[in-house]
């Protein structure tokens, strides 16, 4: 029936859909953490393959844990000669497209099924391998060859940046990058989380869920805006040019990529962090960058200052995808990975919140409001 | 912060997500309407091009109107030797999750984009493209061989039905498959459904929102009951041991595939029609599951009688699954392909969903509640 429309909240916004012990996003105090710890610590101090276990087990691993653990992430992310046909077959066009081919793909020919009524370790085992094959799956669609046999017990990151740099990466860079991955890794109920975990509540397979939410990573208004950021610094080109062009776009009221998040009310705790790491790199766009960072946030602080202090407004910051740019950039790995970059780290946060969902599982199934034509006879 | 746990619908059940103009479901009533026409009547006596044409223009074509839609979608449905050759090399393993990958790198070599700033009507054009191939998609899959060269001017149901018997279907069995595939082309904000328009709002390509949804009808609790129930059929074997087998399940307390769904409290009409549809074709099964209707029916009214008239139990009526299996099962088509046929239907409503999301877009980003371990610190 097509009764006068009830309120509900657009996009969801501000509803919650689930529970999780994974991470914590408190956007009014600018803070995140996983499993209870300060997701920067981690990203400072830890390794990836520590933090997975942390959000795997709800606890960092003794010595001997992480040893077992790294050697069989490394083991299972080792895709076989068929896979590396179906990611060669698969490897045109936009990287994070491939990527959700190949891994439904890859999915679909180990013959996983559906999770519902299933030995639960088996299908936990099947989402840490999928996970684990990520940085092969970027590798290829890169370079179009079988992965390159790296010296063994590396970890997922220097696996990662070897895989698209061709060679050893500098420590320097491989710290950038497993500190951008860590700090990515889980951000609560985000959408390619929540697709994710809609798809598993319907007890589709594990592949299933997270090609649902590779696809839906690639949405500009979620993973996208890395590669632009870099665009748009290409085209300011330099530090003085940087406040003329910042005038311009807000005279002309065009987006600045790079800056606001729909949940962080102040700084987002990981776009300090990587503004550290870009800085401690002293790449050649550290300037720029810090330039239009100034400007934007000068420029948007004198525009809130002209409003009367009766109308405060919420404070516009630099994103974590800004930061990101420039490091992942400094790193090595072309802009055209950044969506895939940010995949590789995502996937791993994707895998538990399916775990998650499918111990205390209850299907997805919202109501719409009918707002169409009124019922009408068939004549 | 894990403060005490708010209360929140698990599974958003009886959360308005969105509004849409598409379907209208009232569970308690037993109607479903689509852009206010009864669907069963709809399902009678229209063909499937018309009604899409309803769900795409808010209203029944002319004749002329029909016939160019019907054959710009019979132009459409043609896929290329490029495509062809992508459809045999992933056709192997579950048909459904076949088709979810054949789809996904379809939608990947034609370059699809991310919708976002782009102009609405080349990605509507890319939404009907590719709900146009599922035809051919499904043919590939169980054949192996490119689709055959049908007679031109063909409608999506005698298209669908004849790439799989490979032969031109009878007219009852074309009617069956009809009427099955417009009763099942939309109904509301069910999962898959959800699941697309939560991955279109991010601004991500058609082509990934699309694989979301068939990832997540793919998932026993909301797609893959049809060919369970044949399984079940099987196992009862003949009408006399229809009895007793219903009376062993409900003793032992297992689940009976084909009964009850979460919307409807009262008959789903979509059920009623394929029975009729079933009855007409006067199949081989038509007694058996009769006699298995009748005895499920018959025991579960007992069993309410039994209980106190102050504990009025919700009356479990036959689903859309039961009759459906049936009727397929008559046009020809084998069990493996019942959920792929589903998804030719509701590929349609998909597509529709997506561009009403498209149209007036907000990022479906809802909340997490945290409940993990407080915050501690890192050693």
């Amino acid at each position: 029936m097509n009764t006068p429309a009830p309120s509900f909240a657009a996009g969801l916004e501000g509803v919650i859909a689930c529970a999780t012990r994974l991470s914590d996003v408190d956007g009014t105090n600018g803070k995140l953490t996983f499993a209870g710890y300060n997701a920067v610590d981690l990203a400072e101090k830890k390794t990836i393959e520590e933090v997975w276990f942390l959000l795997h087990y709800n606890r960092l691993p003794t010595e001997a844990e992480l040893e077992a653990f790294k050697a069989k992430v490394e083991k299972l992310g080792r895709p076989n000669a068929q896979e590396i046909r179906i990611m060669k077959g698969l490897r045109a066009g936009e990287p994070l497209s491939a990527f959700r081919s190949i891994l439904s793909a890859i999915a679909s020919q180990r013959g996983y099924k559906p999770w519902l009524n299933r030995d639960v370790a088996e299908v936990e085992e099947e989402l840490l391998a999928l996970s684990a094959l990520a940085p092969a799956i970027v590798e290829v669609i890169h370079t179009g060859k079988a992965p390159l046999k790296k010296r063994n017990n590396l970890g997922y990151a220097e696996r990662y940046l070897w895989g698209i740099l061709g060679h050893k990466p500098k420590k320097e860079a491989r710290q950038a990058v497993e500190t951008y991955l860590i700090l990515t890794m889980d951000h609560g109920l985000n959408a390619s989380t929540f697709a994710g975990r809609v798809c598993a509540s319907t007890g589709a397979d594990v592949g299933a869920a997270i090609t649902a939410a590779i696809g839906t990573l690639s949405g500009p208004l979620h993973g996208g805006a890395p590669g632009p950021v870099l665009d748009m610094l290409d085209s300011i080109a330099s530090v003085d040019k940087a406040k003329d062009w910042v005038k311009d776009q807000l005279t002309a009221k065009r987006r600045i990529m790079g800056f606001g998040h729909r949940v962080y009310r102040t700084d987002d705790p990981r776009a300090l962090t990587l503004k550290r790491v870009a800085e401690k790199q002293k790449g050649p766009r550290i300037e720029l960058a810090r330039a239009v960072e100034h400007e934007v946030l000068s420029a948007l602080d004198a525009h809130q200052k002209a409003k009367a202090a009766a109308t405060p407004v919420r404070a516009l910051r630099v994103n974590v995808e800004f930061w990101t740019a420039v490091a992942l950039e400094h790193a090595g790995i072309p802009r055209e990975l950044y969506s895939s970059t940010f995949c590789t780290s995502r996937i791993i946060g994707w895998s538990e919140h399916i775990r998650e969902q499918l111990k205390d599982n209850k299907l997805f199934r919202p109501l719409s409001h009918y707002s169409g034509v009124a019922a009408q006879p068939l004549v």
